[in-house]
């Protein structure tokens, strides 16, 4: 079912900052900040051969990451996002499982502008895991 | 500098219920557990198509990830690899920006038969980074 690692999603408290560490010290292509306020989120993409990495910083008051970052002052990977084929397909097989989507468990458009998904933590070892249909 | 990213791992408490989600829940091609007691660790490999996700569980006495199991005992994303062509030259770039390699800074022979090396999580946003050369 799942296909590609999408990419990993690592939450920053300085966006400039670590752009500068993947950027300088890493050596990585970085692209420029892009706003989602949308999903409460501010992006830097870290383009590496295979897959992405995505750094992430709150934007706005209600931002998905501004309580993790409060856990994790250093920052943390936040999530990991696998592709689908069929996101519809994905849930169903999922919930039948007994795996709990989060939310109202519809899909919603995501940062790539394709139907996304999260999945609860507890039910994945611990990991925050978004689907994004391919 | 960083390549590819080799593999995300993920440290789990129960190897075979882990290995049971990727396989028939997420629906991912999968290892047999592979023995490392060089590395305190027993792990099951999730080949996915552009990059792989190593599912770990702690083996040993010394295991480096029982202390962060017993952290996050649903288990939890433990570090995150990304491939160098040149280990030595990576380490050295990376040492004289001030960012801190683990151990004594030498690489190790790490669970690819490849050297390997730590960067220490609080100089790349909370994250543990595993530089493997490819």
């Amino acid at each position: 079912m799942i296909g590609k690692l999408n990419h990993v999603a690592i939450a920053v408290p300085d966006l400039a900052a670590a752009t500068a560490l993947y950027r300088d010290t890493l050596g990585a292509k970085v692209s420029a900040p892009v706003a989602q306020p949308a999903h409460g989120v501010t992006v830097v993409f870290v383009e590496l051969p295979n897959t992405k990495v995505e750094l992430l910083h709150p934007m706005g008051e209600k931002s998905p990451i501004a309580g993790f970052l409060e856990k994790n002052p250093s920052g943390g990977i936040h999530h990991i996002c696998y592709e689908v084929e069929d996101i519809l397909a994905a849930r169903d097989k999922l919930k039948a499982t007994g795996a709990r989507v989060l939310g109202d468990g519809e899909p919603k458009i995501g940062a790539h502008d394709k139907p996304v998904l999260f999945l609860h933590p507890k039910d994945f070892n611990g990991t925050l895991v978004e689907l994004e249909q391919a």
